[in-house]
C-alpha cells in the first residue's frame, strides 16, 4: 500500500460587511472574509492538505491572490484543482478529519451539507470525510469572532 | 491493511478558583478550567481524534455540554466512549501522538502518569501513545496563561 | 507495512537585534528569534514530529534549554539525532508535510532552499518534504509578526 499524510491550515479575518462562506455553505452571519477569492478557509486547508500530500507545494502558489483571475474566486475550484492532480498522481483520498474553529454561528446546522460537499468534491464516500467544530472558548481573535481557521489532515492511497 | 487517520484540537481557558485537570492528572496551579466538564483538554482532542477517524463527528454532538448528565463530569469517560465505538468499527490504536500546548506549570513530572492513564483507556501499549509538552512564549491568551490547548494526531488500524 | 504518524508545533518570539533562521535559512528581516539554540521553529518542529512519531517523547527533554552545551545551537543537530533515532528503530520518512505560520518577510524565495536542507537531513527524496507558507492574517501575534509558528505532520515506515 502507498500512503502520502497532508497538513492544511488556514485562518481568515472576520469584519462586517462580507459574507462567511464555510465549505461551500453560506452561513448567516453579521461578518465574514474580507478575502481575494471567497475566504472558504474550509476548502483552503482542504485544497491545501491535498497538494501538501502530493508535494506540489501550495495554494498560494497555484492560486496567487494577486492574480485577477481569483478575485472572488468560488473556491471549489481550487479544490478541484487539486483533485484532479491526486488523480493524476494516481491517488485517491483515504479518509480526511477536518476541524474548523468558529466562535459563532453555531456550525451545527451546517456540518451535514458542508460534509456532503466535500465528498462529491473529493470523489469519496461520506464515512470518508469528517468535520469538527470548536470554539475558542472567546479568548484570541478567534474567540473574540473575529478571525475563523481551520485544521486539516488527510491520507491519500494509491489507487 | 486499513488505515484511519483523525486530528483533534481542543482549548480551554485558565481561570482562578477551577482545578486544573490534565490527561487525568490534577496539576497544582493557581487556576484551571471552568468547563461543563472537567475541562480536560487531553481527553478531550484524544476523544475528537478517535471519533474524527471514524467520521463519527464529535464530542459536542456525543456529549453536549448543555446536558445536566456531563456536568462536572470526569472525562475519561468521553475517551472510553470513543474507544468502545472505535473497536465496534474493528479498529484499534496505530499510534497517537499529542502535544500539549501550557505555558505553566511545568508538564514534565507529570507528562509519564498522562501517557499511562491514556495508554489504559487506549487498551494499547505505552510505545504506542506519545505525550509532548510546549509553552506558547508568553504570547497570546496561551502564552500568558489564560488559556491551554492540545493537538492531537492518530492512526486507526483496522484490528 | 508498518507505519507511525507524528506532530510537531513550535513557535518562537519573534524580537528586534535576533536572527531569524527558519528551515536552515536565514531570511532578512528587522528581527527574530531569541531563543537559547537558534530559534529555528521549522527544525524543532520536525525534531518533534519525528520523535513523537517514534514515542520518544520531545526536544525539551533530549536536549534542554538551560543545558548551556545547547546555547546558540545550531538546529540541525537535533534533526540529525531525531534521525539517528529513527534508523536505530528501523525506520525511514514516509513523507512529511510542513506548514509555516509567518505574516513577513515572504517565504516564498526560500522554500526551495529549506526542502533541499530537510531532504538532505531526512535522508529522503524531495518529493517526501512539503513546505507550505501561510501569513495569519495580521490577527494575534503571528499575525502582528510578534512570532512564527509551524506544524509538521510525517508518516514513518518500518524499513
Amino acid at each position: 500500500m502507498k500512503i502520502r499524510i497532508g497538513h492544511g491550515f488556514d485562518l481568515h479575518r472576520l469584519e462586517p460587511g462580507h459574507k462567511l462562506i464555510v465549505g461551500g455553505e453560506h452561513l448567516e452571519h453579521d461578518r465574514g472574509c474580507d478575502a481575494h477569492s471567497d475566504g472558504d478557509v474550509v476548502y483552503h486547508a482542504v485544497t491545501d492538505a491535498i497538494l501538501g500530500a502530493l508535494a506540489q507545494q501550495d495554494i498560494g502558489q497555484l492560486f496567487p491572490d494577486n492574480d485577477p483571475k481569483w478575485k472572488g474566486a468560488d473556491s471549489y475550484i481550487f479544490v478541484e484543482e487539486a483533485v484532479k492532480r491526486m488523480q493524476q498522481a494516481g491517488y485517491a483520498i483515504g479518509n480526511m478529519d477536518i476541524t474548523i474553529i468558529l466562535q459563532r454561528p453555531k456550525l451545527s446546522p451546517h456540518k451535514d451539507e458542508i460534509r456532503n460537499n466535500l465528498a462529491k468534491l473529493l470523489q469519496c464516500n461520506l464515512d470518508q470525510v469528517n468535520i469538527k467544530g470548536k470554539t475558542h472558548e472567546k479568548v484570541d481573535s478567534l474567540g473574540e469572532n473575529r478571525s475563523i481557521a481551520c485544521h486539516v489532515v488527510t491520507t491519500l492511497i494509491a489507487s
